[in-house]
């Protein structure tokens, strides 16, 4: 009874997602160990649970970057007002949330720094000194650190003052070299949320008004959470010549003469791990993909005191370590303990109690589908690596059927207007390519432009706003 | 004759260590390709090849902490000016040197942030968080960052205005278990510094003088370099319960009564490249030891439009797949090649030409040594296998020699003075344990304290400086 007690309260310390999304988020991440919140309003800090999903995160993204030619740099994380301004719609749009340093030491500085709220400007003048003939070509660099944006209302991991990210900047010799950089990057990030997280994406481009600010073209990979609002999930930007002539970055071609260089960046940031919690969760916490899993099985002794239980469950451990495992043996209820490895979203917990013992046998469950499963000890390594690849693909495919469920199609004003009297997902549109109808859609509907989807279909002639001649289909949504 | 002019000028671009050790550091540094100075006076760009140098020293480091249990985490890079405040000595140590965020975005801040200098009362005010029974303990977090701190002089590497490192943070129950942990640290850097990067060091205690800010005890190890300075290459505090007593971190005991928790922290910097740069190196560039090396063998092809040189070349990098291999197939002379890879300290190159092909062989020379070594193509796997293990251990032989031949006792005023009319290394002597001779040292002969090592000796019965009884051995050395 006390175990069932202690379990209950555990559980109910969060709210169901069906009452309010907003508050199971915020108990997701509290309650899960993931963040902690600062006394500094809009800074959290990433605890244990938390950073270790982040650590596999660069793990897996950082060896992808590597695989197509990446390297690491460090740049200085403070950019001179005189520098950010040098490129006019990059400045506009970055100018207002930034933080300002005015004085270092006891010196009141004579010229404003800011704290980098993305480094292009830097990686520009750092190229500027690097590249001078074309066999200084490409330029592949990334760089993993922290970024500061003054935003007004955050939230963790989605929207705060301070966050992680990577950002890859590179400089190539011509336009179709970058093009093809910006569009390689989306692939990497795609693959990777697909193949590492589990989460299904959708590719495209952004309309001009929701582009970079300074760049020529940006891709998207955009995400659909489990109550119907989309995450912008990673971006690359082809920034043309924009920047080059801007910073004077020119090479000496095989031609002699000298060309300016064509520029691309890129990025992913630790918002992804709240798609993560928001496409996989549930109430009873986080769901976490084997990939990504910190710790991918748990093995909890039941009756913990009898006689081999405890050296059983070590044995079962032992058995495992070409996986993440680890043993509870803390002096809580199995109760307490799967609740507490439910909250976490351990991939698969393995119970064994002296029944099982008894017959050689242990039971592994499925975080994800809670599927028991009988397995005789001897057997319990080929059984984990075969789960652990499955319950992979089936989260995958679970996220695929939500994003497939919950996108609509929308021909007419009326169809479009109904479809998002609740938020219920993506509503695929045709659009005349006109800023004013996108600019109006946001104003009546609170509803952005997502992308203009490679994959593009025509469900109509017609603007599904102002009814003029549609030239492209787009995803519109709800955002975080 | 090209090949020469070519290798000539390339080697030349190096100032002698021994004309000029400051500049031939700064070449170095510079001409290996480890950073380039940015714009912002005191900021360095580390990049590619620097920082796969900083992200093999994080692998083998971050896993040495892991292997104790240590979890990381990440906090924010600001401190209220207020937080900053509640420690006082601590406090007095940095407010001087710390850089100052005074806006965000278009508000004026209503309190000054600083950038984190080092994080001790931000892990101070999330542990408070943390912390309430005996249960919560140990804390023991660590996070991988870059801090800020208004260097005026500053020099790549060695001391920036901005730098990156790791710092860990922990909390116990007892001043026993802080004191354990803190030396546990200091073990882990040493065993690091011995094991990863053939450096050896001098592990001891720092004197009150020169003790961190808020710090009951420093201990710290001490490496020399090539010019016979010392440099503090990672340090480990213990600071009692004075910081839990100036932010309120209390935890209630088995015994149900409150007590204050004791903290360590410590940390480890992009300045151990320096190090690894200083006490390695030599005249024809930097000299990696293997597990430290982004690249550990590098093919050179001789004559490589020679029919069947440049798949050979290919060839032998395949059978290295189990090490950090390239082949440089760039259209460079060898000669331009063998230097490029000298300069980058690259451990091994293997060189490989028409008639080494015929004969089945290829040529492997030592970075260390310069010794050439004929091996069997068949054979190149096995051998670099031996190879690498044997140059680590050289270089750590080779450095251990270099800090015995220059580790000097002084056993009176005019030994001391004597010994350090040029800088040829550590000088032992005993020492009073006042402040005052300490101090006086410093003023006459430009001279730090910079560990009472844990192995002392005893050279004489009295001070070196004011001839009182002594208590203690200390190293005494020029520092950068």
């Amino acid at each position: 009874m006390a175990d069932q007690k202690e379990n209950k309260k555990l559980v109910a310390e969060i709210t169901s997602m069906d009452e309010d999304f907003t508050q199971w988020y915020t108990d997701v991440v509290v309650k899960a160990g993931l963040i902690s919140y600062s006394n500094i309003k809009g800074f959290m800090v990433i605890k244990p649970a938390g950073y270790a999903i982040w650590e596999l995160i660069q793990k897996h993204l950082d060896q992808r970057f590597k695989d197509t030619g990446v390297q690491n740099v460090y740049l200085p994380m403070f950019i001179p007002e005189s520098l950010l301004q040098k490129e006019k719609d990059h400045v506009e749009g970055f100018a207002p949330e930034v933080a300002w340093v005015t004085q270092g030491g006891l010196e009141k500085l004579s010229e404003r720094y800011c704290v980098r709220p993305t480094s292009e400007t830097l990686f520009c003048d750092y190229y500027k000194g690097e590249i001078h003939s074309y066999k200084d070509l490409p330029q592949v660099c990334n760089q993993w650190c922290s970024v500061v944006r003054w935003e007004k209302e955050t939230r963790p991991f989605l929207r705060s003052r301070e966050f992680l990210w990577q950002e890859g900047h590179t400089a190539h010799a011509t336009m179709e070299d970058a093009e093809e950089r910006t569009k390689q990057m989306l692939q990497v990030y795609s693959d990777f949320c697909e193949e590492d997280l589990a989460l299904p994406t959708i590719k495209g481009q952004k309309t001009e008004k929701e582009k970079f600010a300074g760049a020529e073209s940006t891709y998207t990979i955009e995400a659909l959470m489990h109550d119907g609002r989309a995450l912008q999930s990673g971006t690359s930007h082809n920034f043309g010549d924009g920047f080059a002539k801007a910073f004077g970055i020119q090479y000496t071609g095989q031609d002699n003469k000298l060309h300016y260089v064509y520029q691309t960046s890129w990025g992913m940031t630790t918002r992804i791990i709240g798609a993560l919690i928001m496409v996989h969760g549930d109430n009873s916490g986080l769901v976490l993909p084997p990939k990504i899993a910190p710790t991918q099985v748990m093995v909890i002794p039941i009756q913990q005191r009898k006689e081999g239980v405890l050296d059983a469950a070590y044995d079962i451990a032992a058995r495992l370590k070409d996986y993440r495992v680890k043993t509870d043996d803390s002096d809580r209820s199995p109760g307490y303990k799967f609740a507490d490895q439910e909250m976490r979203g351990i991939p698969v917990r393995i119970e064994i109690g002296p029944k099982d013992l008894e017959a050689g046998k242990c039971v592994l469950v499925r975080r994800d589908t809670r599927e028991k499963i009988e397995c005789a000890i001897d057997d319990v390594a080929a059984k984990v690596g075969e789960l652990l690849p499955q319950i992979q693909a089936d989260m995958l495919a679970k996220a695929r059927k939500h994003l497939a469920d919950h996108t609509f199609a929308a021909t007419s004003k009326e169809e479009f207007t109904e479809a998002f009297k609740e938020t219920k997902g993506f509503v695929k549109a045709m659009w005349c390519g006109c800023r004013e109808c996108e600019e109006k859609i946001k104003e009546e509907l609170n509803v952005t432009s997502r992308c203009i989807p490679f994959e593009q279909e025509n469900l109509s002639g017609n603007c599904v706003y102002c009814g003029k001649p549609a030239t492209k289909m787009v995803y519109w949504g709800r955002a975080y």
